[in-house]
């Protein structure tokens, strides 16, 4: 019996991850779950798993809840809570699916514990790649990518050694806007942005799909997991989401992963390594797909992933300025405060405002997120003064 | 170093390999060539190669080729010849990529003697993949696949257990006539059918792509390379000819392998094995390719495929029925004796009067592929009569 903890329980991967524990509840248990804010959700999967250890965000959120459910005897909230269920003593494997840059603590202590980590959250390791993936060789412990595409990526490997490896490529929907100019993304609202083709997902994550920077986030994601540089980081985009991402090899051969858009297939894939076990979701037909197609990203009219690269190839301290200035400027557009295009813009500022240097330890993380927040509220300020 | 020799030097895939060896020259040497009537092309592989030992299908071949160029001492003709190439004990991996059945003696032999098979004959493995795999696994003998189809399995598997698998999918092209129905392809001559869209090939190969034959005997092939029965080994039609073949994993994820149609990519993936080494051709970009689609064979069109799983279902005899049968048919075919559409019908009616037995010993399957001929043959002029 593996045992599971999961950050972000209510949430879209949160979700389909106890979706995934149903299907294999002769195998999998959950011992532990945090969530945010939506008490009544949570409620519901604390009345069904019965986890020995609970966490919110917020202590009136902890008060809702005993009204609603018994309460376990360990439950806290904040960052407190995150970490007490991710260090729970039963608990084999965290999965961290919590949005933003909350669960950083909660994982870096999980491996100082020796839990496998199944890793949905995006910002960890754009934060904080090189102190994470650091204490996970230290400790041992595996950081198993539950993002489809790094997830796919994992699966081409295989065990194959880096120097076989050409080019690691990373595939794109392109999201809702794919083929628009510059010019004409200057007035798409919030809800044109939230239509995601292939994959249904959370608010932030389908707002950076539209933008391309869930893409620049994601080469920057795997350039800490896989231990390549950018320059052997590609992306391509391809509409139909069929194919998850590909390694090029050093001979020509290139090793793909396919499959249906659904994250229980790549979350399974992180709760059952090395083991694979039966299918959560329907098989691939690929003779009732439409055609497979495949093109180069619209760099200049999607300058999100640009901005990516340029942080990934700067110093340490970049890609924590890029990502913070990224929250602010999305949250700001869902709430009508910026107008799309103006994402990247605000992102730039940022990065070019920011003295780039070392971020080795959490307390210098924290730091340089925390300043990149602040000067990227300025920057809304400043940009709709414009 | 890694000394190679060739059964089929002057072939499409014996040139291709030789080829591969010039890339890798630091690599590979050639020391063993056999070849069947192309003497002059033979000879000019003789003067650059200077192998130790040669072979050509007739002693006239020999004495033509001893007035074109020095030959070695080690010179002979016929299976003898094809036997000594084989064995020399200079020989660490033999590519078997003559066409037909001559091979199958050779190749048991160097298993026996411990050399690793690149194996690019399909009638090795269909007419006796029982015996060579046995043979192989009692020498703890490497068979490597060079068909672009089983290379790219060979490829996704890496490794991976058979009880992770649920399904070997082989892409086929599906020849020059993918589209079309029975009723017109009465017609079609030898030229049409030698077009084909993807690959260059010999003739006969083109012509059992052409029937989809080619991927019935490939389904065999696939049978006894990687050990699980018909009912996992499933074909998908893909005309553009860049997914080479995929396997289904037991969870739903789909591995595929993908490049350029080359074959020198799987030749020197048999000759590096398991190193990989820098490319031989350009690597594929998926970004200038058309759709990739898929869709299923048409298997009432093209009963070749289907004759081809009858085979594998029943017993062991009968693929060495359905072989010899279909080239018997080819060849007639090819020569304008026979219709295209008699191609199955002659091999349906060949295994219709075969009574299905074991085929546990060379002398058997020799008895029966030589049954098989005349009857063939037979079927012949009956179909020429009617």
């Amino acid at each position: 019996m593996t045992r599971i903890a999961i950050l972000g329980s209510t949430g879209s991967i949160g979700t389909s991850a106890l979706s995934v524990v149903d299907t294999h509840s002769d195998r999998l248990q959950v011992v532990a779950l945090a969530a945010g804010n939506n008490v009544p959700a949570f409620a519901a999967q604390v009345r069904k798993y019965a986890p020995r250890a609970v966490a919110l965000a917020s202590g009136h959120g902890l008060q809702t809840l005993a009204r609603l459910t018994n309460v376990p005897a360990l439950a806290a909230s904040g960052a407190e809570g995150m970490m007490a269920v991710a260090t729970h003593p039963d608990v084999d494997i965290l999965l961290c699916a919590s949005a933003g840059t909350a669960a950083l603590e909660a994982v870096l202590a999980a491996i100082a514990c020796g839990k496998t980590i199944a890793l949905a959250n995006k910002e960890v390791l754009v934060m904080a790649g090189g102190l994470v993936m650091a204490a996970a060789r230290q400790h041992g412990v595996p950081v198993l990518p539950v993002d489809s595409e790094h997830n796919a990526i994992h699966q081409c490997l295989h065990g194959r050694s880096l120097e076989e490896v050409r080019r690691l490529i990373l595939t794109a929907s392109g999201g809702p806007f794919r083929g628009r100019l510059r010019e004409s993304l200057a007035h798409v609202t919030a809800a044109d942005a939230l239509k995601h083709p292939t994959w249904q997902m959370g608010q932030k994550i389908t707002i950076d799909s539209a933008t391309l920077m869930n893409k620049g986030l994601e080469v920057i994601e795997a350039h800490w997991l896989f231990g390549l540089p950018a320059s052997q980081i590609d992306v391509v985009v391809h509409p139909q989401s069929v194919v998850h991402s590909m390694v090029e090899l050093m001979d020509g051969s290139v090793i793909a992963q396919m499959g249906i858009t659904d994250m229980r297939l790549p979350i399974q894939y992180a709760f059952s390594y090395p083991e694979r076990w039966d299918a959560p979701v329907p098989f691939l037909d690929l003779t009732r797909m439409g055609a497979l197609t495949f093109e180069e990203p619209a760099r200049d009219d999607f300058r999100c992933l640009g901005l990516a690269y340029r942080a990934l190839d700067a110093d340490l301290s970049l890609p924590i300025v890029l990502n913070a200035a990224n929250e602010v400027a999305v949250a700001s557009f869902l709430q009508g405060a910026l107008p799309f295009t103006a994402i990247p813009e605000l992102i730039s500022r940022t990065m070019d405002a920011h003295q780039a240097g070392p971020a080795e330890t959490l307390t210098e993380v924290r730091r340089i997120d925390a300043w990149a927040r602040v000067h990227a509220e300025a920057g809304v300020r400043e940009l709709q003064s414009l």
